[in-house]
């Protein structure tokens, strides 16, 4: 790719091999999301309704849309606007912990309404997305998304639990990935298949696969940065005591890395340098590598019935996961 | 009552006149909820695992069973211990908001794991219960649960919009007390109505009424303490800035309580001196008066068609509500 990463772009050709409905199914989940924000009085709207007007991806009901193929009911959009819901609500609480600022340019609910009203706010948000969703009447349903969500939690759970330790395993880190990225990404895609009428299994290892190596590839930004792209210093993840895919192999390649206390990385200067040394090893390189096999594998995984069409807008998506990181 | 009040006599006399299969489901519902903190791997185990176990009263359990009659199915303990998660997710992240150090005698979540794993493991709690639920396969459940989990955060949010806020009226105070707690109540009693194959509104709207006056006498102890019985020094809710029902009423009798910065209020022994005020003008009895009405209420909106011993344990449990406080 020669030209500067733009994250808009691919999606943009997505919806154009996906068929003409795709925008109008998007515009719907904006316009439901809005009407959510606006649904739960002043104090939704004022918190969670700024966070979610942001916007972001909407990569997850893109996902929904695209595993559903041409099916357009409400039940679509609903499964897609409760996907997002969940997404969000985890971002709320991130943010939270986090003690973040911004996200996407705007200010945060925990910098505009303090730790209490964030946290709500997540919780209400969580709770929507299930309020949402059993309206589509399908136990099936509930079921992909309650286990999803249950994995996100048991995701952050591992997180805090392995924080600082310098000796995880790329077994355990894959693990942890699973369940905060790869299985919300996979119910999105179950969740259209399931409304879509189709086959839901292909599709939704397909999901998991693309959710993994997004993972994977937003892991390797946070030591590659650069700055200017990110919006944020180079590693985020180190000074949090997140030990991620990159670190795990460079410190196979350099002991010095391997013997480092993590605890003793407290300043953002101090972050960078150890992110140079991983980057000089050549483990940036070897993560990339690894997440683009698992995009392979997941293009693989794609169900043989598929339409032509269907399948291109899916190749693409998996392709944008990796553009974005070019 | 001339005696102490002991919170688990009420709920043994209510299982006396229950039934001999209530005691087997409250049982089932423990090894439930011990089986879950066991099945997400040793960081919920550890974390939720002393929460969960530490018990609690399971008042709302024992509305779901009360409310199915004579049904004893695995559903209903679904049922009764998915109430019981969402009550429980509350519990974590109030801990988490509140810094709270024990809880029921154990260390908080917060206390053991910290911020971050206390917020993990409550959204863990929240998905669990609705994994939990769907096993029942009835739409109209999740939609209760889902509604109920809704109202818990709305009203939480309330709370923090209307924090410090001396004038807030009876009405708003009646509102966020619907929304933070008597829905989950109701919640309760809906479940088990739908479970037991019983009729849901009528035993429903008493199920909310009951946890309407639970809230109300919660807030009047607060007040009156003492701190021997409450386990907290009196006031807690002040030093928050939450206001609550004793303090509206009492504002209309003290103009210079009413005429209080809240903000002013900062440690325990100013906060017990605005707590003696607010006894002085008799808002506590007032209070609990009102409390009382709504139980009363409660007990005529009990379906006609109620069995006399399923009656007899309904309106035990409504006493129960009310002897915590006496």
């Amino acid at each position: 790719m020669e030209t500067a990463p733009n994250p808009t772009e691919p999606v943009t050709e997505v919806i154009r091999a996906a068929g003409d409905h795709v925008p109008g199914l998007l515009q719907r989940v904006e316009e439901r999301l809005a009407a959510l924000a606006e649904g739960h009085g002043p104090a939704l709207a004022e918190h969670a309704g700024a966070t979610i007007a942001a916007g972001g991806k909407r990569l997850r009901p893109l996902l929904v849309f695209l595993a559903a193929g041409d099916a357009d009911g409400d039940g679509l959009v609903r499964a897609a606007t409760a996907v997002e819901l969940v997404h969000s609500a985890t971002l709320v609480h991130d943010d939270v912990l986090d003690g973040a600022v911004l996200r996407r340019g705007v200010p945060t609910v925990v910098a505009t309404g303090g730790r209490g009203a964030a946290t709500a706010t997540g919780d209400l948000l969580f709770a929507r997305a299930f309020a949402e969703l059993v309206r589509n009447a399908s136990p099936e349903q509930i079921r992909v998304l309650s286990d999803a969500s249950c994995a996100l939690a048991e995701g952050e759970l591992l997180q805090r639990a392995d924080a600082w330790d310098a000796g995880v395993s790329v077994e355990r880190y894959l693990e942890r990935c699973e369940l905060k990225t790869a299985r919300l990404f996979e119910a999105a895609c179950r969740l259209g298949a399931l409304e879509g009428g189709g086959e839901a299994d292909g599709i939704g290892a397909f999901g998991r696969r693309i959710g993994l190596a997004f993972q994977l590839l937003d892991d390797v930004l946070d030591v590659s940065g650069p700055a200017s792209r990110t919006g944020k210093h180079r590693g985020t993840d180190l000074l949090d005591g997140t030990v991620t895919l990159p670190y795990v192999l460079a410190r196979e390649r350099d002991p010095e890395l391997a013997a480092l206390d993590l605890r003793t990385v407290r300043d953002p200067a101090a972050a960078e340098r150890v992110c140079d040394r991983i980057e000089a090893t050549g483990a940036l390189d070897a993560a990339r590598r690894r997440a683009l096999e698992i995009v392979d594998d997941a293009k693989e995984l794609l169900p043989a019935g598929l339409s032509g069409r269907r399948r291109a807008a899916l190749e693409l998506v998996a392709n944008g996961v990796v553009a974005r990181y070019a």
